[in-house]
């Protein structure tokens, strides 16, 4: 058993490296080229995925914002981390609320932090019954 | 001068005393009973709008996420309130960050307390220059 | 329909204060001079409330400690307020997460913030489905 | 017994208003028109200060972020609002940690939300013995 | 001179894993496999403890919603995460305020933010002088 | 391209074991020996500073409050942390808004995670267009 992290990003060599750093820091990365396999992966039944770590801008859609919405109709709770290089300004209007937008370029403990600290914080607030 | 907060809610007796709660907490209220009143406002060029108050349905498109993410657009760091009797759940995907879900029924010091907040809190995190 | 706060003190000058604050700004007010008063309220099944603001010392048992745990037992979301003149310093061990500590004296607009921030902020965090 | 705030603003309409925001708010107002006021009762030992809100700009040194440090060397722990018309741009420079900065024009309920945040939040963070 | 977690969860195999993860994230690690020994090695006075990661359930009492009140009280500002598999719910009632719930599985990742977050956050309140 | 941490302290021990702990999480690390330097590096043009981690007391002035405000004016959203071994009290008054203070001693973890979690926090708030 273990936390699973569906991983979005379609620039190979920058996927790999966060892919690395998410599975050093203990987290089960299911990573994908695009917004189109990050759909797929959430809509996949045999899989729980309790974090969302995706890029902004794919080759076709859908885009990572539209990833993070999905996720969050599938479980409200989900940790959702957004990267963009020159996105960011979108997050305001884009984004979902308690989610967190890296701005490339970023060192790997933001990632890990970001992702960590939102995981971390559900248990912050009490849920209701 | 003041700090502008536009209202939308299509229930009059409720818009009635959400306006008279805000107006004597000391904000100018623009009161409107429609999403695309809303939007109106929004694009109206000779009037700055700090915050945003909506209700999440109205009798027709555009609904209060709609109203929220086009506000945004127009000023990413406006405050967003948003009212709801049954879209509570919904908040977590439609809506955008740093904004607050006032589930009905609340107090009317809740909707205060929230709209001072958020535009208390663009000071607490310094901004880019 | 309303949201209803428990609020439970054995002063009665003080508890007229808070009660009238806590009406003004909206909210419909429980008021109980006794912790056992207040577990009995909690108990009641035709009443939901929604927030306690408590004292912590009462002539007899249970304190105002005993009775947030046990509102929490039943609402685990349930807003806390204590109220202390001088048990301040065991609020670290013996409050509840996310509740607040009013050390008295405070102001009346302490005490609505304090119940009103917790509210809102409840819709802050996303919630398990 | 009450809790005391500190106001400074040469403004005399201003002050007043804010004083009397402060006052229904239900607390203990100490208003001057001057930084060199506001330090003078700061030193002066028979008063307790809880929460400082200041204007940034005086007609004569010190300036608000000079009383707002000498506030924090006698009480780290005291509550402090600036406020500003055309010097927010300092105050990640110049301000102190956990102080809000209120952009002239603010509502009055940013006043009392702001003083009462930082008052209610002492207790949040648990402090050392 | 080093900051010194007191670590207690019966699992010895899980024990050896947080204990290195912790000590690979610079933490000077006091392990103990009961809550029982966790209480004596707070109240061994040669020995500061700066932060409890404890486990909620152990073979006998005290348990570790205990242990985190037991060092509250010898310390109101020591940083407390609990970790459990299934008592998560509870800890809206029995936690500590400024405490976090990892519920099991959690990456180590989130254990050591965890923990960090919380040293950190005791500087970003300031404390009565 | 990198995200660039500027960090200043003279215990040359001590500043090898925080350069290596940075530069490890993946920062880009400009470590200088006191205060003064810290300050030739702020202005020199080509170089474009994320985050500022320095020490209080330099053997010459200017000392590490005086590095923040720097560093702050010129660019009002740099991450700031402080250590220190004794100066951590004066952080409530010398300190600048949204910082850290990491009093020694400290585990690595706490210096990646403090600065981590003050570059990601810049964008939990929106920003002003």
């Amino acid at each position: 058993m273990a936390v699973t992290i569906l991983l979005a990003d379609d620039e190979s060599l920058l996927l790999l490296d966060f892919e690395q750093a998410l599975t050093e820091a203990g987290y089960r990365v299911v990573a994908v080229t695009s917004g189109k396999r990050a759909l797929e992966v959430l809509e996949a039944a045999e899989l729980v995925v309790n974090g969302v770590v995706t890029d902004i801008q794919f080759r076709e859609p859908p885009d990572g914002w539209d990833v993070a919405r999905a996720a969050r109709v599938a479980n409200p709770a989900i940790a959702i981390v957004y990267m963009s290089g020159n996105s960011a300004i979108d997050w305001a209007s884009k984004g979902v609320p308690n989610s967190i937008m890296l701005e490339k370029p970023f060192a790997m403990a933001q990632l890990v932090t970001a992702i960590s600290q939102l995981l971390n914080g559900r248990s912050i607030e009490p849920t209701p019954p």
